[in-house]
């Protein structure tokens, strides 16, 4: 349902915002019960960052099975988390999972429509809005893969590119909040270090 | 923790953004794997509209004994329905968490600090926080409201002021998303005619 077709739905209102964490409090004073109605201002929570998606590059340097290799390593180690709850707990499903999750990544680095032919347009957020993902999923989803690619030892040349990517990516995904904080961001230039090793 | 003394969480950018729910869907051709970086824009999700706030002309008509009625009255609907899941189950402990509600909703309305003196800031989103309010569980608290607003015969005079209030409030409690589309809003000029009758 497009907002035009309903017009309860906010739509063409004003595009700047104050983010909520930025927000001022609000002086006891005269706050509540004055003469007049009093009106507080319209707010967003919080920016989703833009995503730069990679170039084809590091498909060419991986190949799909090293890619392939790196997502179920990676959901290994989510598994053993808090956030493995949000998978399927029987074992051929969760491995169903996985192989959908590797799709992905293939044709998103550029190996080819595996994940499209299959189970059509990505939509990630929408796909993972019947998970709640807070803030702290996120980050331990983030973590376990910063992990995964030191100990797959994934290609010192391409890691900016593939970070950056899935760093600002992982935020989409975030459907649940849990504080007004502003979204927790990890920058490669914040984490390059601990490749250095 | 304030976005300047983390450099990891994002602050100072740009205020100009298209919203989820407007974002035209990308090309397949050349989307992924492309010669170089292909970056998808900043968005948000939704904007938390202006809350007015009501006059004390509410209290002045209604009294604290009316709006305390209202509000358990409010509560006794809402228990009926799934949302009720979300206060505690215990007849004591409900109790308590509509009485606190109502302490809220008195000095909201101008009738002196009954919830601050007690428990502190409002802080009603972060209030929150700690259960799970989706979009739905919003209209159903609203539509819970209208329901209460009828059969407690709130004052005709005074219904389009309240009601403004509740329904823009209701939104700034909202931290689970289950959806793409903008949150609906349900206007005074689209919901009058019920109170006519």
């Amino acid at each position: 349902m497009k907002p035009e077709e309903h017009q309860s739905c906010q739509s063409g209102m004003p595009k700047m915002f104050t983010q909520m964490s930025e927000q001022k409090p609000t002086p006891m004073t005269n706050r509540f019960g004055g003469e007049e109605v009093r009106v507080v201002d319209a707010m967003i929570d919080f920016i989703y960052p833009e995503v730069p998606f990679p170039s084809k590059r590091i498909f060419e340097a991986l190949g799909e099975e090293r890619i392939r290799a790196l997502v179920v390593y990676h959901h290994d180690l989510l598994r053993k988390t808090k956030v493995g709850d949000l998978f399927p707990a029987n074992d051929e499903a969760f491995k169903a999972a996985v192989h959908k999750s590797a799709d992905f990544f293939v044709e998103a680095l550029g190996g080819g429509a595996t994940f499209t032919s299959v189970h059509g347009e990505p939509h990630l957020r929408s796909r993972h809005f019947k998970v709640s993902i807070d803030e702290n999923a996120r980050d331990i989803w983030l973590l376990m893969f910063k992990k995964a690619l030191k100990e797959q030892h994934f290609p010192k040349a391409h890691l900016q590119e593939f970070w950056e990517w899935i760093e600002a990516l992982s935020i989409r995904m975030i459907n649940r909040r849990t504080t007004m904080e502003p979204i927790c961001r990890y920058y490669w230039s914040e984490i390059k270090g601990e490749f250095e090793a």
